[in-house]
């Protein structure tokens, strides 16, 4: 800790490994697969703790995602992102070498793929449950069906069945909320497995999202779940309900470097390349973030009535309430927890534990 | 372009030149030192097309940023963010290889700053002009005049001036209204360096800030200017007034993978890891961004009537005008102009010219 001099990423080991066994045994006991989602860590290091717990399957967001897995080990893999045309040829590499699963939401586009593919690989309709963002909506039964024929009758694709990233758990706090954005979810996806199989095509169900699969505990009509943030959590799914404060697994280490008593501000060194300028509503007003004090083997439960409001590039300002403010001096740091943990994620080529080990990861760019 | 299958950061150097030689004319007619801000480019190359202008000292925000531009020939940094106790080791390693200018906002600081250092350190005393993020309030001017006497009585420093940065010039768009918080700080710093001159300390005074310093054309009463984002702009330098469309010399490559005909929606391969989160307001909504149609060599004017409305870990989506949904096919790539080029760029680890050339830079993290 005496030689952080700059904010840093900081990783605590034993909440990811208590998050992730959390998730297992939810997914053992209701006989589900968990095909995690890897682009909150974007580690192999932190992927073994899965595969140490059971975990084959993995779901990407990119395809230099899916190649660097691939090359770490994990040969079945779902690039959750629907299929972007301009990457067919390295598609056809990367399914040369393992399983992969990707995405369509059209049969025109499913036929293309068929046509330019010279490797197998398995296909899921992508469906929008309510989410709104891509994928055929769950109502449009015939053309997901007349995708789903256009996967069937080629010969390179395998159709697994139906895929929806439910983000619209994200809309409403409170577990009643999340639980029931995720029924509506599960209901939708059988009204439509139900219309493909009484046409004789038979489909899985996949799902996706952290809090719908923090909340649920009970996966009937689902077979694959795919939730990724909950290997750290963060600010957002805490507000939502999906974590306590002591569940959030990583944070970034700032300095402090000024102090304003008029106004009861802390300025740390840490802004938006350190944090992301991912923000969410917090009493009427905006966050960026909540500190906490470290101690040698990890942080404290953050302070409650204080926040990040406003971060420019490389500074971050605190609203503090006073006991934060007099406990703080220029030179100390201080552990700013995440709004979003896979954008402040993504900012860093590394991990700090707490016994000072880096944990390498890929960088999207 | 044929080869871009993924979210890329493209330059256009013409732009960039241009916006370059502009603002060095600007300084050269008023007679003013430009230290342009190396933190929206950070990249060496690009350093050395300000080097070929005739710029010969740079500020930089943060110590690892001084450390990157030493290595590469630059030997007269400010390092514009108020001084980091933790950092004296490796500041008094960089004061031994070129002159260091460091920033301070009370006698303390100063003090601690001289009792550590071995090597001679240039300072300013940062004011608050009106910004209120960091520096001491232009009107404590007592509190100024001792933070300098602190500074004047430490053998290993030399006070160089008062330095703000008017970040207040982003408040209001237009070019009145930005002019006005420009001459607002003027008076005010001449304010507090007629106060310390009538006490026997002499200052000079830098400001910093890319609206003010593109729609200013008198300097009168700056001794230096540090604007950074000039250089690059982007649609908030744009929506304020401070640059026009065609000024904006960077954007993302990405691609379409889906259209949402019943909504007018794009679906790009490309979001907040691509773009960053920052966010503006147009039309009463939020904006990640305008997009264009990319040439063999550049990208045309943006569809004004269009935006990204939302944006997550690797997705965009784009409200699209009609012209815009006709014109774009699944499969297309779209240029996407920056809201906040600063943030964009440092998402990634090189640009790409219309020549194909890789242009390097260094990382924040």
């Amino acid at each position: 800790m005496q030689q952080i001099d700059a904010p840093t990423l900081l990783i605590d080991k034993t909440k990811v490994i208590a998050n992730i066994e959390r998730m297992v045994a939810k997914a053992n006991e209701n006989d589900v697969l968990l095909r995690p989602h890897f682009k909150t860590h974007q580690s192999a290091e932190i992927g073994a703790w899965f595969r140490q717990r059971g975990i084959k399957a993995i779901t990407v967001s990119s395809l230099k995602m899916a190649q660097y897995f691939a090359q770490n080990g994990w040969d079945d893999i779902t690039l959750a992102i629907l299929v972007n045309q301009r990457q067919y040829e390295s598609i056809n590499r990367l399914a040369a070498r393992v399983q992969l699963n990707l995405l369509v939401d059209n049969a025109t586009t499913a036929v293309s793929l068929s046509q330019h593919l010279t490797n197998h690989v398995n296909v899921w309709i992508k469906v929008d449950a309510g989410y709104g963002r891509t994928g055929l909506p769950w109502t449009e039964q015939t053309n997901i069906h007349a995708t789903a024929q256009a996967i069937v009758n080629a010969s390179s694709l395998t159709l697994k069945g139906i895929l929806t990233h439910a983000g619209n758990t994200y809309a409403t706090p409170g577990a009643a909320a999340i639980k029931a954005a995720y029924d509506q979810t599960v209901i939708r996806l059988n009204t439509v497995r139900m219309y493909l199989a009484e046409r004789g095509v038979k489909t899985a169900v996949s799902i996706g999202d952290t809090p719908g699969c923090s909340v649920a505990n009970d996966f009937a009509g689902v077979d694959e779940i795919r939730p990724g943030n909950f290997v750290f959590y963060d600010l957002v799914q805490q507000q939502l309900g999906a974590c306590g404060f002591a569940d959030i697994a990583v944070g970034v280490a700032c300095p402090v470097i000024a102090k304003d008593a008029a106004r009861k501000r802390i300025i740390l060194y840490g802004g938006a390349v350190h944090l992301s300028k991912d923000v969410m509503l917090v009493d009427g007003g905006a966050c960026y973030g909540r500190v906490a004090h470290l101690t040698s083997t990890g942080w404290n439960q953050p302070y409650t009535a204080s926040k990040l409001i406003s971060l420019s590039q490389e500074h971050g300002i605190i609203l503090a309430e006073d006991s934060l403010f007099e406990a703080v001096k220029v030179g100390d740091l201080l552990l700013v927890l995440p709004v979003h943990s896979c954008l402040t994620v993504d900012l860093y080529p590394a991990y700090t534990t707490f016994t000072g080990k880096q944990i390498t990861k890929m960088r999207t760019n």
